[in-house]
Parts: C-alpha cells; structure tokens; sequence
C-alpha cells in the first residue's frame, strides 16, 4: 500500500509525520512531547532553527510539552562538568527567552527526578545486548576497535532515554533522521513492558523535523566548541563581529547555490529564515540573493547581520528580563522538577502495580 | 616477595582472606559485610553451609552484617515473579531462623532502597563495554552466539553490584573463586570514582569462602529445581524420606572417597557438618564413615537424618516461632529497610557533593 505521499519520495517515518502535523492541528491536547538538551553551554541559532522553533511552534499550537535538561548526560563526554548549575541556569534563561512558556510547559532538570531512573532496571531487563549493539554511535566506536572508549553508560544510553521519554509517558518525540533508531528502541521497549506485565506506557511517534541545516561562520557545522556560532544570549554587537568575519567566497554576485557555493547558501538561508519568522510571510533564500545580487558579500552580511539581530532582538530582551530575577528562575525551574517529580513517582506506582511487585 | 602461605600453593586470593580472618578477630568492628540472595525460594543446607553459616559466623564475631535481599534480580531470570512477596517473607524468616540477628545486622530489600540504583548512571560511566565484556556469564552466552539471549540487565550486572556493596560501603565481601572478577569490578568503579571525584567509597576486600559442596540427594548439584535439596524449613520427616531416597552406590562398606564415591562422600560430609556444628567438636566425613564401616547405605542414610534433623531442631524452631507472628516480621524488614534508606541516602548526598553537582 503505497500512500501519495510516499510516491512522492517521503520514506515511511516522513508520511507518518505529515500524518502527524495532521492530527496535531486537529487535537493538540492528545500530544506529550518530551524534548531535551544537554546542559553544555548556551544555545546558538544552529539549536535554535534546529529543533528549539519547532518546540515552541508544538507548545503554542497547544501540544503539552516537557523540555528535560539533560545533567546526568555530562557523565557521558567529560570528566567533570564544571559550573554545571551555571550551564543549567543559561539552558533554562534560553527556553524562557525564544518563548517556552512555564505556566503551560514543564522545563525540569534529569537529577531532580530519581524516579526516573528506577526505570532503568526493569527497562534493561527487556532489551538484549545486541539490540544495544546496534546504536549507531556505539557500533561506530566498536568498528573502530574502541571497546575500551565505549562507557556502560554509553552503551546503555537506549534504555536511559527510554527512561527519559516513558517516565512521562509522552508519546510525540521531535527527532532528527539519525536518532530514529534511538526512539524504535524506546517503542520496543514500551511495547515489551505491556506484552509482558500490562499497558502502562505509551508507544511514542517521531515527528522528524525538515529542520535546515546551518554552518558555522568559517563554514563548517555550528557548533559552540568551533567558536563559529552564533548564541542567541549574543549581543547585537558580537553578533555583527563574528558575522563580518564569517567566511564567504570570491564571487561578487550573490546567489543560493547550496552545493557548489554553501558558505553564501547557509548565510542567505540563515537571513531568510529570520525574516520570516519576523514578518510571519514566506521569505526563501533564493529571495534574499535576489535582493542582494551584484552588491557582493559585505552587502550579504550586512543583510544577515540586520536580519539575525532585529529577529534576536525581542528575545534577547526576554532572556534579560528573566536574568535578572534569579529567585524567580529557580522557582520556575523548582515548579517544573515538582511536576515531573509527581508524573515520574505516578508512572512508578503504576509499573510496580503492574509489576505485581517484581520491581 | 612470596609468602610462606602462598609457598604452600594458595592463592594470592586465598592468602589475602586469611590475613583478612586475622583482622577481624582482632577488630571486627572495622568491618561491614554485604551479603545477598535472590528471594527464589526457601534456602537449604547447600546455601546454609556455603554462605548462610560463615555469614552468622562474622556478625557473631561482632562484623556489622548487611543481608540484601534482591528481589529486583527476578528480573533477570523470570518474566514474572510470582509470589515474590511470599518468597521475601521466607528468606526473612530463613534468616532469622539460622541465627541472623535483626537487633545487631541488617536485613533489606533492593527495592526500599531507591538511592541505591542512583549509583548506577555515575558507576556505568566508570566501566567500559570492554570491561562488562569479561564478566564470564556474559562472555560464555557471547560466545555461544546466543547475544540475543544477554539482557541489558544481566550484562550491566556487574555495575548493579558495586551499587549494592558500595552503597552502605562495606568493605568486605564474601565470595566464592568465580565471583572474584565481579568483585574485582567492584573495587575498580570504587577506585576510580574516588579518583576522578575524591573519595567516597571502601574497595571492599573478597573473603573467600572454604565452602565444601554438599550433592543434592541425587548426586548433582544441590538446587531446589531440581527436587534435590534439604530445606532449612523442611520437616524431620520430609528430610527423612528425601534422604531415604538418596543416591548411594553398590559398595556395602561406608568409606570417604570424593572422587570414587562423591555421593556417599557428600552425606558423610554432610552428617560431618552437622554434628561438628551440633556438639562444637572436630568431626571430619572419614571419621563419621569409620563409626558406620560395614553397616551400610541404610545406615549411613539413618545416620546423616539424626544428625541433619538434631542440628536443624533448634533453627527450626526458631523459623517456626518468627513465622507466628507477621507483624513482627514485617517490622524487622522495615526497620532494615529504614536503616539501609538512610545510609544510602547519606552516601547519595557525599556522591553528588564529590560530584558537584554533575549527578
């Protein structure tokens, strides 16, 4: 059975996110999105066309959503997370500033929900070590005869984020392509603990994300270790620095030529998604070139540079009207930990009941 | 440097355990023991001379006792555990029947004890793939190309373990020679966790045991799955009739030959067991197989019943007595359970202070 869609050339999990979209607009209120980040820095225009937008969009267009700032993760890439309650601090001040709303969204912190990890142990018992194997990062490094660089905590990241996306019993997670395997774990994961012990979780759907891909200002992947990113705590003046001095080519005429030409392209891209979202009307690159033509690349960052920093500009206000009152953040931060507290020891009560106390 | 001990052929383990005997009876105060079983079943004399009497023997030293009853572990062979609550409440009153003494030692459940699977995030990101790899369970189901058959659970064993001992930090385990690598993994998460984090944490030392192996009546291993074992709780007269039905073998003289005569030289063992327990002598199997020399199986069989039946009497009576009153038993396991909250909660509190935050 072939839909219209996929003849089209959508793979499966594609139509079954337009399906989604579909049902989303028609009854927001039946989704619980669980999202998350890991608490390694500030958020940069990369994150935020990425995967923060489309939060935000889920959440206004009524979808109850559950942002998990991932601390625990940092066990997994370093050795000691310095400043850690520093990072969190920012990570929440970003949600707050492009929009995450907390009297109608849960923003909470992994360490604060203990329950949450009680999960793991019936979670484990239902998966197989080569069900773990097949992670692609995990297979990556043991191809590469890295067993030894291969954590425990690593390997068995599946079942954490199992723990991480059940505890809550959502059942709508934004994804990217690549963590598609990730989430048909944390579905088998759900659908053995029902078979076996009784209905308790939901089977979660990925919604993939036709998320843009951005490169960093010397033309590489943004990203914040590069130094090639723009945050969006920047100010309006580092902004127009690194942005000046992002890298373009030789070519006078501006055009939208992603493949022989991707420096220019993301920029163009880059001042083309914050115009729409400014002006709520369709704005494409190919717009933005047009607009620019033979006026060569300080014109283009000159355009970029405008764009990036009046679409910033509100929230770069918003985050410092919540940086200013710390009390208040820690409150909004303690409201969400209280509130995922509650759901996590609700589902724990629920699987131990099922569990006829085996757990 | 070698030893006059280890001269003597014993190993480098073996000669640690000895110097570690010597310790105790000089400061036993020094020491906390964490022992365990999984609530399976009623335990028999297989159990009681393997484990069970060597653990009443070090709380009885004055060593602190910790008796962890991990009923989580019925994950990791059976789907579901039925009547496990049952099967909690007859491994107290084992317990309690041999000797365990709940006003000096600590009997508890893993799954009161909520902070102890707290320790598994930071403890599994101190191991490697590689490492979890060499438990020799898991290595022998890999090898026998059964990867599918190794749950999540069962490979992560070893990082749950450490979580077990290493929550109330006992320092001393006793363990038989295969579990040495397991306890070995023990001590290198504890090693490196005070590394990386300052020191929170015991490397608890493994006491190996000298158990003898008791054959079930069949001659195989003691087990009760196989319908082969004397139950601490059995009555004489079911003890009478198992050991009635006991293998022997064709010879009508009664000699201690293990290698020749396993079956017969495991009940001369046994009835040897028993009756040094029972009068506090010496009392070796050749001994006991002198005293019956041609009387026979059916006298020997006569023999190992009284001696089994005498020693069991007082614990016997002792279970019965503990089992009248469930109230009391309940409360005994809540006051462990209490005890074992607390530390872990207070370990929890030093691991995430080391920690700073990052767990």
């Amino acid at each position: 059975m072939t839909t219209t869609l996929q003849t089209l050339g959508l793979s499966a999990a594609q139509v079954r996110s337009a399906k989604l979209e579909e049902l989303i607009s028609q009854d927001p209120t039946q989704f619980r999105v669980l999202t998350g980040d890991r608490p390694t820095g500030r958020l940069h225009l990369g994150h935020y066309f990425g995967t923060l937008h489309n939060r935000v969009r889920l959440q206004n267009l009524g979808v109850d959503l559950f942002v998990l700032i991932a601390d625990y993760q940092v066990l997994t890439d370093r050795d000691i997370a310095d400043n850690l309650a520093e990072h969190v601090e920012d990570l929440t001040l970003d949600y707050l500033a492009i929009g995450v709303d907390p009297a109608r969204s849960t923003i909470f912190t992994h360490s604060a929900v203990p329950a949450l990890n009680q999960l793991l142990l019936p979670f484990l018992s239902l998966v197989s070590v080569a069900e773990l194997n097949r992670n692609p990062t995990v297979k990556d490094e043991i191809a590469h005869s890295r067993q030894a660089a291969v954590s425990g905590l690593m390997f068995t990241y599946p079942a954490h984020q199992a723990a991480d996306i059940l505890f809550c019993k959502a059942n709508l997670v934004p994804v990217g392509q690549d963590q598609l395997p990730h989430l048909e774990l944390t579905r088998t994961i759900a659908r053995r603990f029902n078979d076996r012990y009784g209905t308790v979780f939901p089977q979660p759907d990925a919604l993939l994300s036709n998320a843009p891909l951005l490169l960093g200002t010397d033309g590489t992947k943004m990203s914040k270790s590069r130094g090639n990113s723009i945050a969006l705590a920047a100010t309006a003046d580092e902004t127009a620095r690194l942005l000046k001095g992002a890298k373009t080519d030789s070519e006078r005429h501006i055009a939208y030529d992603p493949i022989a030409r991707p420096e220019v392209a993301s920029l163009l891209l880059l001042a083309a998604l914050c115009q729409q979202q400014e002006s709520g009307q369709q704005r494409t690159p190919e717009r933005v070139a047009a607009e620019i033509g033979a006026a060569g690349a300080a014109a283009l960052k000159k355009t970029v540079t405008e764009s990036v920093n009046e679409y910033l500009a509100p929230i770069r206000a918003r985050r410092a009207e919540y940086a200013k009152d710390r009390a208040q953040l820690h409150q909004i931060l303690r409201t969400g930990n209280e509130r995922a507290i509650d759901i996590a020891n609700a589902t724990l009560a629920q699987v131990r009941t099922a569990m006829k106390g085996a757990y």
